[in-house]
């Protein structure tokens, strides 16, 4: 039996909440608003404001064995384009060669978006992602965003910046979104301090500064890294005891909530754990989730019914 | 009812003034001098050669809840370029970021400067900023001006350096306006050399050699850093007693006042300080003033009326 | 005595109405945005959405002496932007080398249109001006616009299409508004109907198509040029009896009146002619006009009278 | 005995002309300045505002024996040079052959303008000379100037027109001068019509008009060409009886005296003729002469003389 | 009372010592051989082959106070410009800012030397200018040079000479000259090694080698640095006693004289110990001197009189 496996979304009221968001993007090029669109639009939550990508990076930057070996069918690249298509996400993001061995197959079945940079784990010292493809190989797989990870943090962060500075300004030219991953790490901060909240909130700020249209960010913790930070959290009396205080937080410091923010779901856990924190994402206003191990390391049918979980909590299911 | 936003100054008096001003910029093209007309003609100090400049580089330099808790509007990009145009500052200085998200909303409404280089803090080491964007994006936006910060003192002055004199030449070549933050630290100088007023002087003679047309420097202390300096200020009984004389000091030393001197607020203080210093800084001949934390901290109505309160010190009244 | 020269209109009203127009720009650049702003809040009519602007290219369309034996004064290139200046016109449209003579001297007075193509009057053939400047000249020269003349009906209709494409898109992309003279003339078109009512909306809707942001025509007479345009007017009874009606139908045909149309006032004519022929354009709903020759041929006096009485119709007055 | 071979003119009142003369070029750069002043400067009549130029471009353009038969020394390049140098004109300007085959020799003798586009007569047809040579050919052979000749009334104007746009924004933009030999020709103007008045004027307005910092045209005849210029003429009752008259026209006609205009110097003829010639030409304002063949065609020391015959009535000698 | 600024010498015998020398760079484009000429040929000492420049680098280098407050008409960059103008030196080099602020006010009067690199006081460690301008840059300013610091010692040198090896290469291939400054610093030499004779020679070879036009060198002590070669000093008994020798043996090092030599006045110093290191430095066969603070350290009358004194050496009087 025929099903269909994308409930489309452009209602009147889901058109009308697309136009709002894209109105805080005012001045970038039509290109680049329909290629958001196209992501806002795409999927079980297109037209709703919410996202929620798959990314699958880890082959790249864990290992094969430590990201597939679970459910061994994700060795497979066709895999996770049908994943994202079985489930509705709004995305898929990965490394070129991912989506060079499934772009055509699956064309114009899932909005792309191309990770531009990239970092393994055979490799020691201060952190710095290596370029790993272009804008133009963006264009060539039909993306709508490129990606790139930043390090807050790292020694190397000029490096890192410096290129997506330049990779963003070349991929608004030709119409495309830019998605920006911001992980602080390195030797300016500490293990733990990598997810304290304010050092998030920081990471969303200069990902939103340095012009991403859509940030992603790891889910804050309740401690203080700095000790410049502590004295103003205290004194001005931000509330980050829950998590959805934390995520209200984080976005309201992407710009006031006038740039799309979501949250990646972090290592593989429980279901029940994973849809608790989406819940409290959600409560903080969060835009969605990035879910890559969560959803690919269980079996098929488990992980479509994960993210058709979470997207249901983001539906105020 | 209607009120009118700004009291420009396109009298005979002011037109003159700003084209005294622009002689000392003879030989630039015409491009820049439209430019730097802009800014001059514009807001309440429109035409008189005195400058207040907003600058909200904050949330990238020290991060977002530092910047911004105390007066919580301030996340939002819009109520910075709101807060220019309603206190009428000759221009708004900001990252690539903020530029993006507010410049289709506010075009033609206050002159902007791209800061094209940013410094978080969540690194260590020699201070060295990112380059963060470019002169085409300056272009793309409509600004009238690049912003750049150098940082003479660090062992990673050379790339700064290096990277400006690049980037003013581009930026002329398409006429475009060169603002220096021009910030000794690192470690070449103590802390408190910092805003020693030989090193002032020193920091504002680099960024006029550099080529800039509009130099922000750090209102100067009593003290002297440099011994080999400190004897010729003792023999030639250069005075430095006072804020005015060390202003004084400061713009003979950029091209003796042939080049426009602002500067910066510092930390955010109590509004008498805040006008003391600056009625010190127009007795010693200084251009203006470029006022961040002191002005976006408080309430809205607060800051409109601390700038304007500023600008009538330079008004004279 | 101190004489402000400019009444300028950054009125809350003024920064609505000029958004309203800007609105019908979205998707260009924010300095595509900045420099339209740039010329509609300029002058007298500043902050209206009517747009006076002082041309002078007939030195070198017509000849030195056609164009300023009547007013000798006027073959000083300064003379020009003085007159631009002290009537308060949105802006000054003239080529190269005019604008070079004075650019720096009266550097941010008034927004600057470079014309980039030209003819001459002393070559015969099919009309094709020359492209005698670039977009970086533009740029150095710290204009607001380019400027580009096509000539629908000509056999050379496709070099100036093409070179007009070229040259549009490069402006755009730096943040250069593109003002296109759009005027039949040549082989396809009879001398009479140039001005055709037909012909000018035609002429308005290329222009418009090819992506100009103001549209420069000739006011329409009465008569129809083409016989398949004719029956259509019959048929829907399309109102073009008045110029009235003639400029509003013009105005329809360029985007619905979503793109800036203003009129040329043609050759040097009597006072009460003139201002009849704005009166009639401004009950059309016209945007405003273009006065060359009727404004720089009389003296300077009677120049600034003639253009201030032209723009009084504007404001309704 | 050694012998004074050059008079400079760096005096006080020297400098006073040249700075006034270039403050008509104001938003040029320092670069485009210096070379102007370095003509403006040199020779016989360094620092009067006044010029003399030797151009031979006549082997390319009339061939060998018709150029320097007369003469046969002038078939050496070098001999060109000398002459130059010997009478203390203000620069020579030559192809680039001419000028390869001595710059060396004579480097610092005598500023240089290579013409960068040159016609031969074994072609038939509309007129349109070849570019010959490149700015960065005017670079390394040490020039202050290119030279560009443009045929208005060609029916390839545009190609001229539009080669010159470029090169001479390109030589501008490497800090040359741009001399422009504005030379009424083809199929647009009869054979008289070339040095009628009203043509002349519109050749000088023309090159003004495309940003020549040094006008070259032909000393205008009494009659016009134009019929739409001959009713101007007459109404507007412009003198043109007397040379000086006419002379007095066309340098108002190039920006109001604002650019430098000097008048070629035409067919060899006797010292009478040309020195009577002069007289009109200094009397009517022009700012100096271009004399080829009226000197090379001599013997070096009448040609020497000859020119210094001509310097002494620019001289008011 | 109208008087000379300047007695050039284009006379015969001057014409001959000027081609004389510039036959040593016989193979460089007539571009690098004119400029070498503009400045040879230029002030008081033109035509001689002796040369005096003023060098005002010393505010980027010490300081603004250390550098001008002995004098404070220096802060002002166009009194340099009027100093070696009065004085008649051959040339005037300074960094990017300085002859910004003056290069069009004194177009044409004095041949320029822009310095590419530079470095501040403020910072420890290995001594690297930083490069602060572009042989475009020094194109745009009208200059006949560029001028680029060398520290032969420094563990940067490599960066030096790699930077200088493009940028001289860039600046003959559009016709300038280039200028070395090669001072021996850093970890390589001892504090006394700096002006050592073999140092000093050992600086001036390397210049050479470099493909400078022009060197400048410090004036060498009796002392010798290296004990390789002081072995070959003492074994060929170079007369190494009298700073005449001394100079004598560094020209003999740069080519046997075939580049041009000149030495640096050093720090500040009474008139008498000033010229009578002139004269030895005349009589050992050096080509002049650049003396920077102990002319414009003093007044400008006094400045004036201490060049024209260190000329009067050069010229044998």
């Amino acid at each position: 039996m025929e099903q269909a496996v994308d409930k489309p979304k452009l209602t009147v009221s889901g058109i009308h909440r697309v136009r709002e968001i894209l109105d805080w993007y005012k001045g970038e090029n039509p290109g680049v608003l329909t290629n958001l669109a196209r992501m806002l639009n795409h999927g079980t939550l297109g037209g709703t404001g919410r996202m929620v990508i798959l990314p699958v990076d880890q082959g790249f930057e864990h290992g094969p064995a430590r990201s597939f070996a679970p459910n061994p069918a994700g060795y497979d690249p066709h895999y996770h384009f049908q994943l994202a298509v079985d489930a509705g996400t709004n995305a898929y993001a990965a490394p070129l060669g991912f989506l060079e061995a499934g772009a055509a197959e699956f064309a114009g079945q899932v909005p792309l978006i191309l990770k531009l940079n990239n970092s393994d784990s055979l490799s020691k010292g201060e952190p710095c992602p290596a370029v790993t493809a272009s804008v133009q190989d963006a264009l060539r797989l039909g993306c709508s965003a490129i990606g790139f990870t930043i390090y807050p943090g790292s020694e190397e962060r000029n490096t890192m910046v410096e290129e997506l500075a330049e990779l963003a300004a070349e991929a608004k030219s030709v119409g495309l979104a830019v998605v920006v991953w911001s992980y602080p790490r390195g030797s300016g901060v500490s293990k733990e301090g990598e997810t304290a909240v304010d050092v998030v909130a920081y990471a969303a700020q200069i990902a939103a500064q340095l012009g991403a249209h859509l940030i992603k960010v790891k889910p804050p913790g309740e401690n203080i890294e700095q000790d410049a930070a502590r004295k103003v959290y205290e004194k001005e009396q931000i509330p980050v005891k829950t998590l959805a205080d934390r995520v209200r937080h984080v976005v309201q410091s992407a710009f006031n909530g006038r740039r799309i923010v979501i949250f990646s779901g972090g290592a593989a856990k429980g279901t029940d754990a994973v849809l608790e924190e989406i819940r409290a994402i959600r409560d903080g206003g969060g835009f969605g989730s990035i879910i890559g191990r969560n959803s690919f390391q269980r079996s098929k049918a488990e992980g479509v019914k994960l993210l058709r979980s979470v997207m249901d909590i983001y539906l105020g299911k």
